[in-house]
């Protein structure tokens, strides 16, 4: 058996997210019929990050083992036939059977874009939250300060996450982003479900004045999801790089980060 | 009677285009019949530019008359009450009777994308010219060169175009964006049908090195359409800014161009 790695882009949109369900289409069931298809075999894929309805990906890695010999070219090109064109694979690689795109990974960067206007907009709708009340983003960082560093994450994770601690270390936090755009970078060695839109949904409400920065840190402390803000809708999340220890030879980003 | 005009944004991807036809989704129609519940009563719109299927506007600008009194807020808000989240109203001015949305402008400013790289991008289809080879932004730009001006665009016009002169001038190409994107933005008083994908089929043929700069003037000379390159895709085309005399007080730009 080897074990290939891909990188995989995809528009969340037409998706019920990364994980195969019992209804809707999944990123999970598209990807490896395609990936079977090219194999002639069944395969299992294996995902650095299992992203809900709605979330993008510029960046997701996943891992399976097959039997098949294909050249790196030959399985992005094949693969790429087969797919719809809200997902493509961007790399392949062969790796090392000890990789593990879900375990290997030492980082999840997600990007959440805010877009601040005050009418809806059309052609950000799918890829962006919409925030018509003014934001300041210097209290925005210093908010999101307390959301930084190895901490119990309790209060930030949705009801229906499966992860049996709570701990995770948040490495760091960026906003940036030309206006009327702004971006928050979010990095951790991992995510607890809805953990980004969760932050999100805080640093927006001391960003609008409706809390100030140390209510982030007495959210977090009382381990009490209900004490937090409506999370943040999916749309404007996407998982934009997961790196893996050098010696696997895995691109960390996918074509847009990569050059930016 | 009172003249309004309205600064509209749309996805152009579930669109047949600005204009209305026999079938299909036109903008000119859903607007329409969004302001004619606002107005309560019947509205002919006219709109800067014609754009067509799969053609996005960031800053598209139309005017209406009506009988009815409104504030330039409850326009902008009754109407995008009324609108489907792909088209919205940015911005609504009451005008002079002599603004035309159409023969008023002073200039029209599209912007193409492209997106330079080795595998499709599911996040980027509907919003750009996906483009395999190298491109030569250098040889680019001098061709560009032979674009500029007051000159006779019959080379770069599709069949079907209905105006009587192909003259027109082009005030600005400029080329811009972060890899992998490049921005091609044209600014001309007014344009063909298709010119713009057509300057940008043929700014990419010389920026393949397929074609060098001087073979544009040639075909440009040649007022003959079957000289040139193949149409770029709708998709990658956004009207970005309209300009209107200063005395009409009308904003250009739409929320994105207007803050960069």
């Amino acid at each position: 058996m080897r074990r290939v790695a891909l990188g995989i882009e995809y528009d969340g949109t037409g998706f019920v997210g990364w994980q195969s369900q019992a209804n809707g289409r999944a990123v999970q069931d598209i990807l490896g019929a395609a990936v079977a298809q090219v194999a002639a075999e069944p395969v299992v894929l294996t995902a650095a990050g299992r992203t809900d309805a709605g979330v993008h990906a510029e960046a997701q890695v996943v891992h399976f083992d097959t039997s098949a010999r294909r050249t790196d070219r030959q399985w992005v090109l094949g693969i790429n036939s087969q797919l719809p064109d809200d997902v493509a694979v961007t790399w392949a690689r062969s790796v090392d059977c000890d990789f593990d795109a879900r375990r290997s990974a030492v980082s999840r960067t997600y990007r959440y874009q805010l877009l601040r206007c005050q009418t809806r907009s059309p052609l950000w709708r799918q890829r962006s939250m919409w925030v018509r009340t003014p934001l300041d983003l210097g209290t925005m960082s210093a908010a999101a300060v307390y959301l930084l560093g190895e901490q119990d994450f309790s209060a930030l994770r949705a009801a229906g996450c499966q992860s049996r601690s709570a701990q995770r270390c948040v490495t760091a936090i960026r906003m940036a982003g030309r206006a009327p755009f702004v971006h928050i970078d979010v990095t951790a060695n991992a995510f607890l479900y809805h953990m980004v839109r969760n932050m999100v949904g805080l640093l927006v409400r001391v960003g609008s004045g409706a809390a100030d920065a140390a209510w982030v840190a007495a959210v977090l402390a009382s381990g009490d999801r209900s004490q937090g803000a409506p999370t943040a809708p999916a749309q404007g999340l996407t998982l934009r790089a997961v790196t893996y220890p050098e010696h696997f030879g895995v691109p960390a980003h996918g074509r847009i980060a990569r050059d930016e």
